[in-house]
């Protein structure tokens, strides 16, 4: 398998799991004292990510969750953010300029910040409350820290029970996941890796990811235009554009948004000839509970969608690393 | 100037601003009763409405208001609405599918509904607390029921001021945008009216306009395609598809995210030479203060959209009205 190292996955995401421990060590005590809300700030890929925490914890939740762009926060701020807000950031270089200013703000504000840093001397580090520092895996470190909100709040019973399936096979079998889906992502970059327009739809807790990996992935490192759409959506305007050869993905999820995606992967088949089902259930997950699955999907679809890029990489001859713009011009 | 009646879009205006009356006297009792929080809930163009009418709020307010689209919630619900919750609905038909079935878990809630139907006989109408009748003017009607909501919550001083002026002189404004815009409007369609993919960016109060008009517009009714991003996130892995020949749209308002906008304006120019920027600043609005005008961006941009429509509906030789797919097959 091209660009894979299985033993690194493993580690890298069995790692991941083990900061639950500090996790909980920060957020039992402030659930204790006391927050009133909960917001996911961040920007790009980040501001993504807090989409999919904040879906992850409606699934459940009665606890005020919501998701921030960081930009917006830096000129319209956001009233309902106070010195009660708990603010989960995460940041792989720290610098990201809207970041650092909205975490100026936050701090003006008074508010708990907990951020997972990739880089543990991210310049941001010193203006949070409580720091986590260890590569990737953010879907993963939010989800725990949603998690661990849930089950403080009696919403979450299951959590032991949960995380210790995690533990033994997570990892695993999320690993397996990119070696079965190998195959299927090098025929799919074949077909795709020179579309003039890819359309993928997502719901539910693969919303954010859906938007993110049009964006920070095809747009920003294949340089090759997407447009997005959330599966409730579909069916309200966007999909008139739809004729035999568009290319279209949909990802079925196991979450409770299943049925949204469903209905546009039963209908599509009637209008386009160029579609593709991504099916989590078609991926098993050995040792993980049926009813944990739907949590999981996000990181099913995420191994796949590794695979793809690894391929369209080769394909288009295009390193995933150079960028034109970002990072490499002013603006 | 091509299908446009002055007289009766003026009418149209002052005639849902006279509504004002009638959103209050249904507002004030529940406000003074107590509601816990504001869920615009919708889907499609209605959806985009909500999100325009949540930023808005967020401008000013500390009351929890929020966004819910209306297919997530009859899967996913939401812990956050409850008996204290106040949903605001709009629907022209009120016969969405995804809307009834909505409103129909919401009253088991035992949630209080505001209901705008254009239809005075939609099927909705029985189901929701409040029903207010009118055609179209659905930003407007929301965003009555928002400033009337931050009036009584000492958040908005100015409300009665601004609603002096607003019906004084904002329908006749917005009348002369349209004549205003026309020329412009007509060379926009005619150089794009024909492009395999436009870009339109947004911010702030726009933003759900943005994604509305490329999507319940180009998409649906032109069958043009389209992407949206908000203004904020264009810097965060979008831009990198942009190349000289690549159509861009900004809209540039003059709400408080008026510089996220404005980046994306200053930049563009160095990576593209086929953009075009739209400001709401080169449009007078007499009779509205400056401070005002924010708000009203939105209805500029609305104004100038209705006619760029109308001039790519010609020349393409396509009539609005056409669906191949909505609501004319089963999905």
């Amino acid at each position: 398998m091209r660009k894979f190292n299985k033993q690194e996955l493993i580690q890298s995401m069995d790692g991941a799991l083990k900061l639950r421990g500090k996790i909980n060590e920060i957020i039992d005590p402030l659930f204790n004292k006391g927050i009133s809300n909960i917001c996911w700030l961040g920007i790009g890929g980040t501001y993504a990510s807090g989409m999919q925490a904040n879906i992850h914890m409606k699934e459940k939740s009665a606890l005020e969750t919501f998701y921030q762009n960081a930009a917006e926060y830096i000129v319209t701020g956001n009233k309902r953010i106070t010195d009660k807000t708990l603010v989960i950031i995460s940041s792989v270089t720290g610098n990201t300029k809207e970041m650092v200013e909205a975490v100026k703000k936050l701090n003006e504000v008074g508010t708990t910040i907990l951020g997972f840093m990739d880089d543990p001397k991210a310049k941001l580090v010193s203006s949070l409350t409580y720091c986590i520092s260890y590569p990737e895996n953010e879907q993963l470190k939010f989800f725990m820290v949603g998690d661990r909100l849930m089950y403080l709040n009696g919403e979450f019973p299951d959590y032991e029970d949960f995380y210790q399936q995690m533990e033994q096979y997570f990892a695993q079998d999320i690993a397996e996941v990119s070696v079965k889906a190998d195959a299927f992502a090098k025929d799919f970059a074949q077909k795709h890796h020179d579309d003039a327009i890819h359309y993928f739809v997502g719901a539910g807790n693969q919303w954010g990811a859906t938007y993110s990996y049009a964006m920070c992935y095809w747009e920003e490192q294949h340089w090759l235009k997407t447009r997005a759409v959330e599966a409730a959506e579909f069916f309200h305007g966007m999909f008139e554009i739809i004729d035999r050869d568009t290319p279209v993905t949909v990802y079925v999820g196991e979450d409770s948004q299943r049925p949204l995606s469903e209905r546009v992967a039963h209908f599509l088949p009637e209008i386009c000839g160029n579609y593709t089902i991504i099916d989590a259930k078609d991926y098993d997950l050995p040792g993980i509970s049926e009813k944990y699955r739907g949590t999981l999907s996000p990181f099913v679809f995420h191994a796949i969608n590794n695979r793809i890029d690894i391929h369209i990489e080769h394909l288009n001859r295009h390193p995933m690393d150079i960028r034109r713009y970002y990072r490499a011009l002013d603006y």
